[in-house]
């Protein structure tokens, strides 16, 4: 029987300034998964977790990700998934992106890799669409890709991999529970042009200080006017968090995704841990239970675990 | 007598999805400037064109920028300026900033590099106020620093250099006035957000592909949503010239500054010669006066004449 196991990692979506379009792969949680080809044209979902997914195909995640590669291919075989989830649904890093990503790559190495990246992005947002009712790529497309990745466009899928220096990400995670329809919700649907201005200048120079790995260009890009004024109130003591991380070294950082994870950058894992640090310190004077995560950028996106 | 001979770019400002950060140098037209140290602390202009410019240096852009040049200076010194400008005031493609970077620039000289080119920067933009009302660096950093400037942010200033591929530029100057304060008054002062995440993710992908030299990623991202639709009704033909531009091989272009000039990025020569005979039979076929340049993008700015 053909089967492979995959890793599929967490990823941090938006990245401050870079609101629906930037988005980095980490090192740790990862999603394991072992994908099998099966001899009927369906999908079987097999969830090895306490969390209670669904294991209809077509209202999970992996599954409607799957379906979707399916009708792309005009043969009777299908696959069975057993997912064991380790990044918590709703946490913000892109635990419902992991599944559908994960799910896809792992399909196209049992297919020989009849499929690219870009349509495996394709593939994987209609999973997206179970999680979250919108088809985007901000969180697949560095998944699939891995490292740091710009979604130009969602329709037609533009997909931009750009260059990163090293980079250590320290995420914090309040068990707190943040949808992302309501941090949706909250938004403003006109903005002030001069912010606007104030946000693409901001991302324009993040791409260029990534590219160029300068790190202080990096870390004075790290800006939002517009997102993180409005969704931060949602999640407890993050001007806090913030603060104290970049006092700890951090480059900058802020809201991971739609919350309520908070992300911070740092040039050295030495810092990254000074930051874990930090941010340990402030929520553990409160009552809110958390989990940290210190790892590198990721570079590859989704790997075989073994064979 | 210690004078010095330079010439001052035009630049363009913008840069369709860069609207108020992102600006370029180009080769031609250039403004020519003799600066000499004279024995008096005051500035004194002299025009050598039909322009009819004010000569009262406070009321001048080089003069203005010189001033604040020499409020930074406790010595007892001044400077006298001839100009002959070849960059038509009001064209859009920076000729108050070429008066006030090439002033500057060669009174720098003057004085051994007593002072960086972001000081230079900052200097010119007190000559801008004179020209526009506002303290912008988008046309004097490129003009200053040569090649693809982002202006980050303008207090405090931060520019970044952006690398780039070969470029080669096509400019039209319908010769019709359009004010820069009435082009930016028409301006709406609150956008959509879903407009402006297309403007930034566009923005970003504009400085990777720059960056990485990747010209079908620039033609790509040469998209405004924001402010070509409605600057563009202030000038006649715009539509056509860029259809036909693009229809000539052009990658893309828009509204040079606050227009009424408007630019197309080309991967050749060849290609910028072929779009300047596409706009030659637009703007031929009406009573509009045109003036057209075609040149490389300047990586130098503003450069010593002889000595």
């Amino acid at each position: 029987m053909k089967e492979i196991r995959v890793s599929a990692p967490a990823t941090v979506a938006n990245v401050v300034c870079g609101f629906d379009c930037l988005g980095f792969a980490l090192s740790a949680p990862n999603d394991e998964m072992l994908v099998r080809l099966i001899d009927e044209k369906t999908v079987r979902i097999i969830n090895c977790d306490e969390y209670t997914l669904p294991t209809e195909p077509k209202k999970n995640v992996a599954g409607a990700a799957l379906l979707s590669m399916l009708r792309a291919i005009d043969e009777d075989f299908g696959f069975e998934v057993e997912i064991t989830k380790h990044i918590k649904p709703g946490s913000g890093i892109g635990s419902s992106s992991a599944s559908a990503a994960g799910a896809v790559v792992a399909a196209n190495h049992l297919l020989n890799q009849r499929f690219t990246k870009r349509e495996l992005v394709e593939f994987a947002m209609d999973g997206e669409v179970v999680a979250s009712g919108a088809r985007h790529a901000d969180n697949v497309a560095p998944c699939v890709f891995g490292g740091f990745t710009l979604v130009r466009s969602n329709h037609p899928l533009d997909i931009v991999e750009l260059e990163f220096p090293p980079l250590f990400v320290t995420v914090v995670h309040p068990q707190i529970e943040v949808k992302t329809s309501d941090a949706r919700e909250i938004l403003k649907q006109k903005i002030a042009l001069k912010d606007a201005v104030a946000q693409w200048s901001n991302v324009a120079a993040l791409v260029a200080g990534l590219q160029k790995g300068d790190y202080q260009l990096i870390a004075r890009s790290l800006e939002d006017r517009i997102i993180e004024p409005i969704r931060s109130i949602l999640i407890p003591k993050f001007d806090e968090i913030k603060r104290e991380s970049k006092a700890a070294g951090a480059l900058g950082g802020g809201i991971s995704g739609s919350g309520p994870s908070i992300f911070m950058l740092s040039e050295t894992e030495t810092t990254a841990r000074a930051v874990e640090n930090a941010m340990r310190d402030v929520y553990a004077a409160t009552e809110i239970e958390f989990n940290i995560y210190v790892s590198p950028i990721n570079a590859s996106g989704v790997t075989i675990a073994d064979n």
